[in-house]
């Protein structure tokens, strides 16, 4: 089941008011955990690579994304008691390290690395998803 | 988009061969995030309850169980020198979880807290795909 | 045995060269494991007090905080193809958050609640020892 | 600061009643946290060895190992509404994996790598850790 829907149902039912826009929350809780499966799937696929060799950045930044994309999606799961200087400090850093992780990814895309592929896609659609939800709590 | 999808897309460019039968596999990591996210949310939505007292039980065991799920659904969506026993036991420590935090969840859905009911669902469905592939890892 | 102390022996023996100052490093990566694991139990703690209510926020900014935590210290224990500005997105996200729980919790520890003092002793340290590490990255 | 010297600080001001040997479980928390990033270090490690195909199992295990040991610290780290099932697969599960991860830094260890030293080390004292405390609450 996708993410969002579970999320999207579990804030129709939030005990107390939230000022949030519904559809880029749950866009960003999503793609805060598909980001973090296919960093944490692609870091392992990339181990099993006959040139690991080449792969060693892919790896570190996989395992960095995937460990910063499953901390901001539980952040950003939590409505209660809302604390916007931690809410934006922890997106921001998700940002960033989407953007690197993507980067790097993408460029063994480019060299037909399909693994990479896949993961680049999710790092810059968590890149935008943080982004636009950013935006929105200003 | 469904983090089975996701899984499915990485694991078919895997560099190696491997031998678990990928329908579960798929399902297993796509019920780990889901329920680790669901989790992660309902005790959140618990905090925020009026009577917040009779949550608390409700609270620790979604905590526990988001924090499995996690571990587990990156251990298992990891293949690259796979290690049945590592496997098997973290497998069997999500079952365990997913059935005390599910039971919690069912017993609050029953008077009607419907964010308990969702998350009771992802426990329960997390448990079967885990119990799935349990039985196929042997 | 203290973190930073099997932090500095591993650093010692790292096969590359790295440019971080080591005693800031090492700093940084005890105070993250420290804060994660006394946000874990204050937030468990408070969950027990009788009057949990008025222990809401400091739950949830707790558990935020030993997420943080978690991860910043695993990014920071990172020391191959280095990548600063991960390295500062994360760490800034860390000095944010560590200030929020910590306020927190000083809060409550100056209304006689000691688990408080002692966690709000962990995130004043973790945060200035993130903003020691930052200012050393620059 | 050790973690035990914090956990210990924390476990004294808990509200209610805990029922587990304070020093198996202060122990218990400080060999997850330390185990948890010893690994997660000694994965990065051998990901910068220069015969890093040499080590693919290892970042493998550890990265397994440094996982289950964070979510293992956590679960035994909360003490409200204990649930003796989850926490005894939970440590179960922490024993298995850091036996595999044990193993094979041990193996290292013995070919003069001497951060895998260190780690295995550290896995094996969360091994014992964990069976100590997995003993005493039957």
């Amino acid at each position: 089941m996708p993410v969002a829907e579970i999320a999207r149902k579990m804030l129709e039912m939030y005990p107390r008011d939230y000022n949030v826009d519904e559809q880029l929350l749950v866009s960003c809780i999503e793609a805060c955990y598909d980001c973090s499966q296919a960093c944490a799937q692609c870091a392992d696929e990339s181990l099993s690579e006959q040139d690991v060799q080449g792969f060693v950045k892919c790896i570190r930044l996989c395992l960095d994304c995937s460990d910063v994309c499953a901390t901001t999606g539980n952040v950003v799961s939590r409505q209660t008691e809302y604390d916007a200087n931690v809410t934006r400090a922890v997106v921001q850093a998700c940002i960033t390290t989407c953007r690197s992780s993507g980067d790097e990814c993408q460029h063994h895309a480019e060299h037909g690395v399909k693994h990479c592929q896949v993961c680049a896609d999710q790092c810059r659609r968590c890149e935008q998803a943080c982004k636009d939800l950013l935006a929105a709590i200003g």
